[in-house]
């Protein structure tokens, strides 16, 4: 028998029927253990929340997952228990978050927000002189399923597309190129995990390769732009961005990044639209299934000591 | 040799070196006639401005081609002199205006108006519950340039998209099965040429077929939507629009379109992005010189009888 643990009836509703020999818990991660969670393996914590507490975890003694249900995995990375594997919730929230990178980009490259403005006012505003992704250069940092999705979808607005990745392959350029390739670009998606090698990858010198009036666009996590260095290049309006994550996150009432110019944000939304709950759990049901059966385990991120 | 007649110094400039045997005259349409124009063959009007009068035609004596740089023709379709040929601009807007059509309904269902007055208020809300594209249906009304970039630009971000034109073909449906179409899909984009088959196409009934929360974008044409039809439909709250023309346009400042729920509006913003000059210029290049040796011409709309 597989025991694992959900973090809901309605994920255990969203899951459905399951082969025999695999048994349900349901435990949210953070409340009080409830009967059964030492013989778990299989364990996926609810979206979007703090990781559970290395005392929790304590209770899974037969630990041997973690299933994710988000891409991002660098919240879970540190708190694994020796000899646990860590899998994430990739092709998720890719279409849903590669859709607002590419909406973030028309939305500031076409200049809605000052057309929202304009429509409020009764104003036919039909200013020109804006620049479109037509014949223009954009570099996608991380060529996962984020990446590659917002490539495909910019590609037939007329966009040339440099996919980046930590190691080069076929069609993808490699990070340690990534200073020439700055300075050729008009636009900048950032879309790699986060890791001690992303933190603060998009540092003052980054932000001064890339040319004049150029849009940076996170989707990925905060933490992988400095922020301060970002703000004085928004501050003299150099640069424009598109930033669907902070560093801080939630940002303060008073922190700057609000009153920032040329700065469109949102609060962490990339993931998560409706709908995401049944892509996740079918991709946790197909993931169960051949745990079950000790098939190979797709998304792994992290394959512990002893798996 | 062969006369034509460009609009004005910088079109000139954007051409560049012709083959011998090809004469330019500067003229935009619209002042008075000037020297040699009763010997051009080819005119190319400005872009986006109304079209030469039937008076001033008459200057044009030997006018055998009308180069547009617009991919709309409707202003042109009955102006045109017999034995007149009318070309379009396709290709030259179709990235500026796909992107702008991607970019509004990521707007529209990604709600980012709501988030730009929770910036400017430094609010970070995190609210859920919205519908992105994955695992949405979009119906692409017109199979064109523009069409096809939408559609090839929605799939990767989880769109299930179907394109729909006049015929059926390999990959599109006919407009005859849309009454069966329109209930099934979230999301309809129109990008036909306006033509007096489109005139209202989208109208009571039309609107009345799409389902509960969907959404209509036009990038087309103004008067393809009975606009009256439409602010009925949106004053309900039933269904949301995103809209870069409009049917009177410009809309007057007292126009109810402007306050209409769940719209945005654009101006007529869809093409002519910087850069667009580039491309026509380059089309009426060819174009000029496929005309002088008397190759055949290419994005031909309508063939007056004569040629």
């Amino acid at each position: 028998v597989t025991s694992i643990c959900l973090p809901d009836a309605e994920a255990r509703d969203c899951v459905g029927t399951l082969p025999g020999g695999i048994d349900v818990v349901i435990w949210d991660g953070a409340s009080d253990p409830v009967p059964g969670l030492d013989g778990v393996e299989v364990l996926v914590p609810p979206y979007m929340r703090p990781p559970t507490s290395a005392e929790a975890l304590k209770a899974l003694a037969s630990l041997r997952l973690v299933q994710l249900l988000s891409a991002g995995v660098d919240s879970w990375l540190k708190r694994l228990p020796p000899g646990v594997v860590l899998c994430n919730g990739r092709g998720v929230h890719g279409g849903s978050t590669a859709e607002l990178a590419v909406g973030g980009i028309v939305s500031s490259l076409r200049e809605l927000p000052r057309h929202l403005d304009a429509q409020r006012a009764h104003r036919w505003d039909q200013h020109s002189g804006v620049t479109g992704l037509d014949g223009r250069r954009v570099l996608l940092l991380g060529a996962g399923d984020i990446g590659t999705r917002v490539a495909a979808s910019l590609t037939p607005l007329g966009a040339e597309v440099t996919l980046v990745a930590r190691h080069a392959r076929d069609g993808v350029r490699a990070l340690t190129e990534l200073s020439g390739l700055l300075p050729e670009h008009q636009v900048v998606v950032i879309a790699v995990p986060y890791t001690t090698e992303t933190h603060q990858l998009v540092d003052a010198d980054f932000l001064a390769s890339m040319p004049d009036g150029a849009l940076l666009v996170n989707v990925a996590r905060g933490a992988i732009v400095n922020t301060n260095a970002l703000l004085a290049e928004l501050t003299s309006e150099r640069l424009h961005a598109f930033l669907d994550v902070t560093d801080p996150e939630p940002l303060p009432v008073d922190h700057p990044l609000w009153v920032a110019p040329h700065l469109q944000l949102t609060p962490h939304i990339g993931g998560g639209t409706l709908g995401w709950q049944q892509r996740a759990y079918r991709l946790v049901r197909e993931q169960v299934i051949r745990f079950h059966r000790g098939e190979p385990l797709q998304n792994v991120v992290k394959v512990a000591d002893g798996y």
